[in-house]
């Protein structure tokens, strides 16, 4: 296979991870990285290990609400040319460190986002900048929300002028869980109801994932994304501990719905996400499980199952798959397959 | 979607049962039947409920050797006019019903090959008639045997020059299991073992699947496909006897372990297939399951696992997966995607 570049934007710790699990893959090149504060770009390949110790525990915990430009001009803040990416000495300061892999794109073959994600329209805004800059090539994103989907449908006929393949939902949940779901349903000629269901054990991964038990806590009943993204650290760490460090999660507005409707499988209304966020221990507090209920031709009703082994950590779980699609998107691209795919659409390379 | 036409080479169990599946599915018309009798043709769908009335009790234990051509020139044995396919109204006798479907390839965007297979080089010689006749387009296969996909993959560059993309081994094992073992593999970066374990229940269906029970029982320590090719239906019977009915297969040569290493998961030797196939009874005598056991990025050893319910049939788990497979494709071959390609790379459509 040809080899593969791609670039990472936003180094908290699925951006860190993602650069550590391609080292394990052959044939997959990271040629940038970058944060709000600059960008790393190498064409030769980035050092990875020199990349990932230069920003250990520089997980950025505060809010992004803008893909680029400056400081003033989209509330990007800025804390001075060593903090992020730029402890690295790849990396330089940049004003708008997404510009510059834009501008790099001609040697990029893929873009995963690994963005904070607290405004419904953040990861289409990051699109539309590499549509305006005349970005062809793949985009890979791991968001979780519903909503969102519709929001990249919608730019479908841009993303086929541009020739972008973008990918949406390609991490654990949506990701290897909607492709196992729709894998699963292959069984039956209708679809019942599909349950996903997991478990999250984080007590070592916490500081780096602040993140995304932010975004887990906007969906939380008392919740939503607004006042999740307002809260400090402090508040967060209150909701844990009123939650003895255990949180449930029901009927999440999770994307593996609209992902699985739209791949033809069942109506999204017949799919139910949930799990079991145990911030206290590193043990997951429930197996992850996929359940497929459905009817077979011959009038059978069943229930096909995946599951996750507990030893795999939900980092596992997410940076695996996300390079997995990203490598089969690009396989796409190049077959001049463009807009937006799903997970439910496409299967992952190894 | 745009509407997907295509033919199935065979009326024996699994051809009868996608013509069955396909009326569940939206977008998907058979336009051709054929078995070594005749050829049934219609682009405005067949009538497969006319189709499947006329000819059921009609499976074909006899070993067929060859694609078609007449008796004399290739050993497919005539049987008059009203038996197999002819029985039903749609049909016609023909002389060579494969070059039938052949001659109609323009309107055809698959090809699902539900032939006997007790030759090695019996599907890459049906794939040699299509490339020889011009055909471009869709060609799936349910086989089972590891050596015949390098038989395919030698056909590579006229696959792809011809415009024909071939799926291989996509019915249950390889096939749906394969995809299933692919996509559990994405949490791991290192893949120790896969191991596929089917349960097979056949009481009522082991008339209609002498076939798939007389291929099964090539793979047993004492037989091989030229000795299993040779046994009568009270041979194949007296094995079945001489097991009490419950046969245990280890090691199989199953495709599984060809088609993993293609799509780079792991070894070939690292992949076991093994099953109990018992044809007194239709309850599955063991739970299908698939376990990937492997280390993860952060060196975590653990087994993910896919499970069919017992309530599924070995029916509906390959022709589901054969017609979810054939959509897939003719996406791809649309898209101008050629060549041979394996159920690990593919994600079946619903």
């Amino acid at each position: 296979m040809k080899e593969t570049t791609f670039a990472v934007l936003g180094t908290g710790g699925i951006g860190r991870r993602t650069l550590e699990v391609s080292q394990h893959k052959e044939g997959l090149t990271p040629v940038a990285a970058c944060d709000r504060h600059g960008t790393a770009i190498d064409f030769d390949g980035l050092d990875v290990d020199e990349l990932l110790a230069a920003t250990e525990g520089n997980i950025d915990s505060e809010v992004a609400t803008d893909g680029g430009a400056t400081a003033a001009e989209d509330g990007v803040k800025q804390h001075g040319e060593n903090r992020g990416v730029v402890a690295s000495e790849q990396a330089r300061p940049s004003d708008d460190p997404i510009q510059d892999v834009i501008d790099h794109g001609d040697g990029i073959d893929a873009v995963l986002l690994a963005l904070p994600n607290y405004e419904h329209d953040f990861i289409p805004r990051v699109a539309d900048r590499f549509l305006e800059g005349g970005y062809g090539g793949v985009m890979v994103d791991v968001l979780k929300r519903s909503r969102v989907i519709g929001m990249l449908d919608e730019r479908t006929a841009e993303f086929e002028e541009a020739g972008i393949t973008f990918v949406c939902g390609a991490g654990a949940t949506p990701g290897l869980l909607t492709g196992a779901a729709a894998l699963a349903a292959q069984s039956f000629v209708e679809i019942e109801e599909v349950e996903i269901w997991w478990g999250v054990g984080l007590e070592s991964g916490y500081e780096d994932n602040r993140g995304t038990v932010r975004e887990d806590i906007a969906h939380l009943p008392d919740y939503d994304i607004e006042t999740a993204r307002d809260l400090s650290a402090e508040e967060i760490d209150a909701i844990v501990d009123d939650h003895d460090g255990v949180i449930e999660f029901e009927d999440m507005e999770h994307a593996d719905d609209v992902l699985l409707e739209r791949a033809g499988v069942c109506d999204a209304k017949d799919v139910t996400v949930g799990g079991l966020l145990d911030v206290r221990s590193d043990e997951k507090p429930t197996t992850t499980t996929v359940s497929v209920t459905g009817t077979t031709f011959d009038g059978e009703t069943g229930t096909n199952t995946f599951q996750l082994d507990d030893a795999t950590s939900m980092e596992a779980n997410v940076n695996g798959p996300a390079l997995g699609y990203l490598r089969a998107a690009v396989r796409r691209n190049r077959a001049g397959e463009y807009g937006v795919v799903g997970p439910a659409e496409l299967m992952p390379r190894f």
